[in-house]
């Protein structure tokens, strides 16, 4: 592989079953930092619970990971050949209908939150839903909170009406943090133009996905493809918008895909052909980073667009995202 | 008063009914830094919508308090004339019978628990039970867990056999934050020598409690009478072991105290004669710290010996038990 292997790689969105092995992937593979989901469908207990895991592993192979605070660890992680880890929410079950858990769970590490996750939420409309009405009154006043503190507001899973007024309604950038534009493979967990120019627009962030779902091809999709799909993105809407989250599930049993799709929100009968599918070749775990930066310069991004897209962008995001609070007006 | 404006005051036990007024006081009284109890009767759930109800007056009054998390917020406070404000568990039910909890709650501010409550709980005997059988095997490892934490054992409403092996078990000094020498009034929550010698002999600490029911004579009991008593005990066990904790419960309404009492183990009537004494005349608020230091003063207490025992001595033990992890061999 020709990638530096100094490069600052920051993978915004990872949901492996972790390990220690995964853990030294992600030493041996250069990742400063990631954007790891610690709930999907866990209510606020089993969130914790799910935290508490966590503090095991911090504690354990404090060699190898800690836990992400400021953007300043970013650079902390990469200077010390560890990894900064961020929690995540894929929905706002967690945060249950109390507005004060947004800082209990930003306390404990929460640094990003999506507002809804396929379905209909308190806050927000899942991107499956026929109907997408915006933000709710909670969603509203979340945004608020979730401003103040400094938690990332993400929309990846939510629908597009409730994306844009997310946009709007936010008075820090957003993020998209795992999906790719719709034009290029059309699904509606990849996002359309409208909702990407307006991200860019107010200075948010797309994390490039390489679930093999959100791939033109899936599984077979080629690493030269993606990279082109990468430099039409950046004549859209820019490259200072882009970066990557990888959407990894690593060694998770297919079980895991099933609970993600279903939590406990149907008694409809299990889909059997529902299971992770194979990553592509080039992309199949944490030590891969190095193909994507190989890929992108080989469709014409310049090493400093290449570091930006991998790691600085998210880096410069992240940095104004957890930095003092922003009021509204 | 002649009480020197600039003393660093310290209250390591408070369960007022705050409010502006309260946090006007502790300011207007020159209070650096309290202990304030979360829960009692909590379990975790009802412990994070406590601490959610902080995080609103920590944004709210600002001017006046912030979340305490290490030692040198005491000296910060006292500078910039707020009060740091240190969470405190009355009994362990928060954190249920997970172990990880210790951690959770550590990181959301808690610094002290106690480990039992007047009752038998998980960890240790309360005071109150006719017989104590000592730190259980959970409280081991929890007294495990508060060390490495940094977390305050306080065994302020514990069984002296289970206090005496907290003494013994625990890694770091630990603190009976309000209680007073039963050879003055003997009562139960009050602690008799042997646990007294031990505490101090192993650095831990004593805040001595202005509850009335504590106090020889009750809400009768005299500023020379007690400022005697901890002269006494200062010749017992040394100057430095000694500071304050008042069990200040300020504005709390009866049914309080007959909460505090019953929580929810007992289907047995209320007692109606249990409310809340009155405080002695000379120690009736967060304004009142310098009658104490005026009456050690009058019982033959050097100045520096006063700035100890009302603050000094807090803050050294703070320094040690909050600051990096000690562990057992």
């Amino acid at each position: 592989m020709t990638s530096r292997p100094d490069r600052l790689i920051v993978d915004c969105l990872q949901y492996c079953n972790y390990s220690e092995a995964v853990f030294r992937q992600l030493h041996a593979g250069g990742v400063a930092a990631i954007h790891v989901t610690i709930a999907y469908h866990e209510d606020f207990r089993e969130t914790i619970a799910n935290v508490v895991r966590w503090n095991g592993w911090f504690e354990r192979f404090g060699d190898l990971i800690f836990p992400g605070r400021q953007a300043e660890d970013v650079r902390r992680a990469h200077a010390e050949g560890r990894t900064a880890v961020f929690f995540g929410l894929q929905n706002c079950f967690p945060i249950e209908d109390d507005i004060g858990l947004v800082e209990i769970c930003h306390t404990l590490g929460v640094r990003f939150m999506q507002l809804s996750y396929n379905n209909q939420s308190l806050l927000a409309t899942g991107c499956y839903e026929a109907n997408d009405a915006g933000i709710t009154r909670m969603g509203r006043e979340v945004i608020r909170e979730m401003n103040r503190l400094g938690m990332v507001i993400d929309m990846s899973h939510s629908g597009d009406r409730s994306t844009l007024d997310a946009i709007e309604m936010s008075a820090r950038p957003i993020a998209i943090t795992h999906a790719n534009p719709r034009s290029w493979h059309p699904v509606v967990r990849n996002k359309p133009e409208e909702v990407l120019r307006s991200l860019a627009a107010s200075g948010g962030m797309l994390g490039f996905s390489l679930y093999p779902l959100h791939l033109r091809g899936s599984s077979a999709c080629s690493l030269e493809d993606f990279c082109a799909m990468v430099a039409r993105t950046a004549d859209l809407i820019g490259v200072a918008a882009l970066g990557l989250g990888t959407d990894l599930c690593q060694n998770q049993p297919d079980a895991v895909v099933q609970w993600m799709r279903r939590g406990s929100w149907t008694r409809g009968a299990p889909d059997p052909s529902v299971v992770f599918p194979a990553q592509p070749t080039w992309f199949r775990s944490n030590l891969d980073f190095g193909n994507i930066a190989t890929g992108l310069s080989a469709v014409g991004f310049s090493e400093a667009e290449v570091d930006a897209i991998v790691g600085l962008n998210w880096l410069r995001f992240l940095t104004t995202s957890f930095g003092p609070p922003v009021l509204h007006p």
